[in-house]
């Protein structure tokens, strides 16, 4: 089967190459089939999944985004199809389904699979609802992980101890990577952090960071600054540490569904060598409650040792925003202001600090918080932060005002005297979203009041910043009508009344 | 099949035979075989399942503690056993365990052999895990509250509309109902409120009203009460409304599986006629999120529309006790002292009259709040109570501080300076638990400080009072243990660290 290309620049997160319905019945081909591509004379092989399009013309084929990245072959080239069989890993998918737990041998063919885009999409979403729906053993979880792992990169450093740190569920506002990372390796531990963008929140870490930094830096890279200084904090997407885990979560969006919350965690820590890890757990307001963390936590200790990485857990505090800022580019303000030490935003401090020192007593430090604070203000994180900044491309001498934020901005003010009596993270995300965020990183909600916190009449509780300007009216309205910041006397007991039926969704965060 | 009888006085939660292993075989028994026991020339008949146990002497049975309340028949009474088929629910059962939703009748005809005791404990258990694992559509939700209903008695007022509150989950200290029934029955509208006990908590409103009236009210009397003055608040075991619900929460709790909270409360609710209902569910804490919260509310008010039932739901604060008092002669106290206009307790007052607020909207009054709580300062409330306290058979000059606390008190100070960041309701009520409650209603904790208060070292937190001064001391011990009340600065992030692995258990509510 020889065809003619076209890269039709469709973006459909899998391999899939578009034949003609003649063409298909010619030559024996269904949708759903998976061939292997190649030009002739070249070593590069795809493999694809056919669809049929008539808008194809015969004798030639569509090749979607992914596989154009993949062939680099100019329209008109032409290729050789050749059909395969159904990859082994099917039937093991379809076990799974009903229940069988699966070894090792069979997680990891799946994965391999997966990464060698062998699965098509709707494969992909058949296993993950298969272990939605019969929830991963422990030894599954581990199985899966190490799986993940040895279908990757590894960063292979040569040392003894390396720490890590998670934090889960995506808090608006949470600068405690970009502090604590600079604060464990100024203190001499090695921690080789990776982190990951936005997927429904308004800013991830990697987003936080690149308002000041380069983070894509691809795995070599990123040996090469932690050798030379202890730590790094670049994008995990860069890096394809555990890539298998990317696939999974484009297609666990769509669904609502995390069955592989653990092993996509692990996998990445695994793969970067962790030895040792804080698991920072938030609760609060929309977020977990402390019990369902602890049983969280407990769980990544287990798998834990089961990988060979010691887990200690913090549950911390996540009923508000932490810090005043919300948007990448407010968040890296902020956070360059306090290690900096410009500004102190206490919650910020604390969290960061409390971290950091779980971490330094990891280590084997002694009073792991107060020896944090002190590499905090004598200067020694900032300083390391500033090397961290050079040596991943960045200018260290950048001050925070210089990150740009949207060019329109609007104050909410407060229309009536009270204390603020919760915050709505989520609201607040999805405002900082109608705002531009992630992709715009100069989107931005500050607060001006915490829980707690009193207020009056006219004062002002928030500024959103946007380059759109019809876009700070819908996100005030997003606010106003979410009780994104609900204000009252300590001993208003109702939140709300639901007096009308009506369909509502739950909210459903995919962040690590 | 002739034997003499013993009554042993064993409470299994079911209707049991005991019977020789000799006569067993003999008979042709095998243990879950039913039969159906009854003395000669008697027309009181029983239907028990059958055990084999050798310790029972030949020719003779042995009779657990609910058949022999059934039979009420002397040791050594003759009786006759018959055995029954498998009743056909059985086989609707088996399918349901399958995922196969069920038609009204099938859920009718499991529900009646569950009332009249033909299903063994094990077959309601395997029926409940078949519901849990393949949860009730809403058809079915539908079904299984009307086979409540219409196995058991109902009210049968005359009125064109009858009013009720539900509040899910058990908040300690949660006097509502003892407030919101007299106001919204001195405004003219009918509510007979049924209460439950405290199952897994430290009282339930009928654990409350009871230390100052008679709540085993039964349906007669209780019907002769609202038909006079409007309301009750009586003990919902002994009304018998949708008694399947009491059977199926015996074999749900040792499970923690609730896949009927639904039809159990609203089973109830129709049983009592109610046509308007405010449903109350608190968050916060330990407690559902607030998204949740509005999910199930939405559910109640599907399943309301489709019985009849016109649902208004309120999402209220569950962060902390309400009030003060926690157990149940405590609470009484404390609900007294705000009806009587001796106490101001805001957050009570503020939380009784906005839920009767939206009964009374319910019943087309206006400014509901602002009605009940005039009704509540004018003394309407109080006299209105005055008239269900003696209807119900108490005292109506009771005071509050006739209602008796433990003997051993004890006061618990705090051990810093700060602020209340947060209390832990489960570990308060478990506490009061360790005190007596709920069996003993003079185990009280009083709680000195609210959330967002501070409070110095040495001052004090809670006071304790129990019969037990040894259970003073298991109670002060876990209240620190759990963090009961955690004192703090207001920027304090890290809530919890975990850094042993052990096993641990998520608390199971079970209040309705």
């Amino acid at each position: 089967m020889e065809f003619e290309i076209r890269n039709v620049g469709i973006d459909t997160g899998a391999n899939v190459v578009l034949i003609n319905g003649h063409d298909a019945t010619v030559y024996g081909l269904a949708p759903g089939d998976r061939v292997e591509i190649y030009a002739e004379g070249s070593s590069r092989k795809s493999i694809a999944i056919v669809d049929v399009a008539n808008l194809t013309k015969r004798n030639r084929i569509g090749l979607t985004s992914e596989l154009s990245r993949e062939l680099r072959l100019r329209n008109g080239a032409k290729v050789k199809l050749a059909k395969m069989e159904q990859p082994k890993s099917l039937a093991v998918i379809k076990e799974r389904l009903r229940g069988r737990r699966l070894p090792y041998e069979s997680l990891y063919s799946i994965v391999r699979d997966v990464v060698e885009r062998r699965l098509s999409r709707d494969e992909i979403t058949a296993f993950l609802v298969g272990l939605h729906a019969h929830s991963l053993t422990i030894e599954e979880a581990e199985y899966m992980s190490m799986a993940m792992v040895n279908t990757g990169e590894v960063l292979g450093l040569k040392k003894k101890r390396i720490f890590d740190k998670h934090s889960i569920g995506g808090t608006p506002g949470d600068k405690t990577t970009l502090l604590a990372v600079p604060i464990v390796a100024a203190a001499g531990l090695t921690i080789p952090k990776t982190s990951s963008r936005a997927i429904t929140s308004a800013a991830g870490t990697a987003d936080r960071a690149e308002a000041f930094m380069p983070v894509n830096l691809n795995v070599d890279e990123m040996r090469r600054v932690v050798n030379r200084i202890n730590g790094c904090i670049v994008w995990g997407g860069a890096v394809h540490l555990a890539p298998a885990d990317d696939i999974f979560i484009r297609a666990e969006y769509p669904l609502s569904i995390d069955p592989l919350l653990l092993p996509s965690i692990m996998s990445k820590k695994k793969a970067a060598g962790a030895t040792d890890m804080v698991l920072d757990v938030p609760v609060g307001d929309k977020e977990k409650s402390p019990s369902d963390a602890e049983l969280l936590i407990r769980d990544f200790m287990y798998l834990g040792r089961r990988m060979g990485i010691n887990v200690h857990g913090a549950i911390t505090r996540g009923d508000q925003p932490i810090g005043y800022a919300i948007g990448a580019g407010a968040e890296a303000r902020e956070a360059l202001s306090v290690i900096r030490n410009i500004k102190n935003v206490p919650d910020i401090i604390d969290k960061a600090t409390g971290i950091a020192g779980m971490i330094l007593e990891l280590g084997g430090k002694r009073q792991g918080k107060k020896l944090a604070k002190s590499i905090l203000r004598s200067g020694l994180a900032e300083k390391k932060m500033n090397e961290i900044i050079s040596w991943q491309g960045g200018d260290p001498k950048i001050r925070p005002e210089e990150i740009p934020l949207g060019r329109h901005s609007a104050t909410v003010l407060s229309d009536r005297n009270g204390t603020v009596l919760s915050m709505n993270n989520i609201a607040l995300a999805s405002a900082t979203r109608i705002l531009g965020a992630p992709l715009d990183k100069r989107a931005a909600i500050i607060l001006h009041r915490k829980l707690g916190e009193n207020v009056k009449k006219g004062e002002a509780v928030f500024t959103l910043y946007s380059e759109s300007s019809g876009a700070i009216d819908d996100a005030e309205k997003h606010l106003r009508e979410n009780s994104a910041m609900l204000i009252g006397s300590g001993n208003e007991m109702l939140i709300k009344r639901i007096v009308k039926v009506k369909t509502s969704h739950p909210h459903f965060a995919l962040e690590r």
